[in-house]
């Protein structure tokens, strides 16, 4: 740890020191709410072309950061560039999100790369240059992918699904399809978060976001253990890789991907409890998280109730403030700008 | 308790008996993957007219009944009759789900009655007395309302959402005609939970499918409260009524439901863990649930490995075996052939 470093107050949380006042950043910080975000995403026809261009995607990427003064900058792109770089069709349609060309069979799995095309993500890393070279020296970058669950969902259903039931019966008929295809995506998540960490992110973090329509064999089999694998596939190539992990929904079963080794910090969504997690989580781990994204929406004395009881209950330990999923494009600026006063008192 | 109720084995286990074998119904067991059902929706223009018709609803209550010989009927009903003899337009488009006038101020809310118009559901009293008047000696009957702020995210949003934002931000922000709403809820569901228990239902239950979303505060204020209040208000009524509880997506906040006093049982979503349920719910308390509709809809060893976890985790404890949300329409019958086979062995 050089000394820039050690003056990150993202990384000193992370690092497990309890601070005075918690960092802050929030899920989709680079996004639809903010103006000079929509107004550079107008320019550009295609979503995934955004993403790929370093020069657009690492402007929004620092977009949040000159506006707020966030602790932490999160790299801008999407999960679906790992399905993309294994050769899956991937697009996304104007108000109606991801289409990929579904994997329904072995057939359709028999197209996908053994591994990632790196020629592909070549701009995600440039993007990563871009940033790190922009960013005040206080402020952390973070990379990040999704957890194979929740990318698996998306490659099978072939677009976002209200309970990701056509992956879930996929896991049940085609069982060992399913455990080769989850061993794909979790060789080719490692990959990806090393890459992303040598181009120089301070940390990783780990979206799960349908973890929570798991039951809990199917949680352990398909959240737990693939990031699990991830963590350790990660830390043998980089002992010192910080990786935040988001099993989204988890509910209590959130204590065992808390639990395991080589994690850095674990997020929590809306629906957990900030005393209970306070109380059950290992001392001295890190949580990140865990605002509703509604209350932030909302203002008002219901936002500063609600923020005051987060930062009541992880008064005295590591915290990084957080929302519990990511932040609405409908959220008034002001109402970011109410939530950072409070959070920095 | 006569000895026809006593002979139920329905009852007996909701009146905490740990059976050999446990009885089995299954949520949504009236409905889509029935061909008989499917026949005689398609004579009812209206799927609101088709509730209101007791020989109709009376019909397909029984017939999962004749064709599996489960342990209980479920009435044949909606949770969206409440707001309609609340005064609220109701209507169900084909293939769209329910819509409502939704109810985004105090001027919608005035509109309201202060109590259900009766009258308007004189034909749910009806049919639970038409299908009472048919069923087995062994069979019981299961009446249920939606929870109040399960029912409440339809009438503010007007129509089903995937997260109850339109809801949850209205709580937020106009808490105090949010809390009028709910209390008139819970004055009319008590009101309908005693009518259905009059008319003749051996036990109720209340579905708060839409638990899952709320935040710890919001948990305790929404859904085990007037649940709370449900429960005392039927029960000053009817001292001996049977009341399941059914918090889905609660995670370990269940067990704030499964405390209250008065509960008979306790409803188990898919996603708990039974061999958790079976140690940190309160000992005696049966538990209903809680295999997943996708594992049912797989089938096959999927199936088997998945109902013999539920069996084994809940065996000696008093337990209703049930999915842990409604049966899906595409369910092979053989599918729910196999698993009546398993359960009862």
């Amino acid at each position: 740890m050089n000394a820039s470093t050690a003056t990150k107050p993202f990384l000193r949380a992370l690092g497990g020191e309890a601070l005075p006042r918690p960092p802050i950043w929030l899920m989709r910080q680079a996004g639809r709410y903010l103006p000079e975000y929509r107004e550079l995403r107008a320019t550009a026809p295609s979503f995934l072309d955004f993403c790929y261009n370093p020069t657009h995607a690492a402007e929004v990427t620092l977009q949040p950061i000159r506006r707020f003064g966030f602790d932490a900058a999160i790299l801008f792109s999407d999960i679906l560039v790992v399905p993309d770089a294994l050769g899956q069709k991937v697009s996304f349609e104007t108000g109606e999100g991801p289409r990929l060309d579904p994997i329904s069979g072995p057939d359709d799995f028999a197209r996908l790369r053994q591994s990632l095309d790196m020629t592909r993500l070549a701009p995600v890393l440039d993007t990563i240059r871009l940033v790190k070279s922009a960013l005040p020296a206080e402020t952390a970058l973070i990379g990040f992918c999704g957890a194979p669950w929740t990318v698996a969902t998306y490659m099978i259903a072939g677009r976002g699904t209200p309970d990701q039931a056509p992956a879930r019966l996929f896991a049940y008929r085609q069982r060992d399809l399913f455990e080769t295809l989850m061993a794909r995506l979790v060789d080719a998540s490692a990959d990806y978060l090393t890459a992303q960490l040598r181009a120089g992110v301070d940390a990783v973090q780990i979206f799960d976001s349908w973890a929570g329509v798991l039951p809990i064999v199917e949680y352990e089999r398909w959240c737990v253990r693939p990031i699990q694998e991830i963590v350790a596939k990660v830390r043998a190539a980089i002992p010192a890789a910080k990786i935040i992990a988001f099993p989204r929904g988890g509910g209590a079963q959130l204590l065992e991907v808390a639990a395991l080794p080589g994690i850095a910090a674990i997020g929590l969504d809306t629906s957990v409890d900030p005393a209970w997690a306070a109380r059950a989580l290992p001392k001295g781990l890190p949580a990140q998280g865990n605002l509703d994204p509604l209350a932030l929406l909302a203002g008002g004395a219901a936002l500063d109730a609600a923020v005051d009881r987060i930062l009541e209950a992880f008064s005295g330990r590591p915290h990084i403030f957080n929302l519990g999923h990511g932040i609405l494009p409908p959220t008034p600026i002001e109402h970011v700008e109410r939530l950072l006063k409070r959070v920095r008192g």
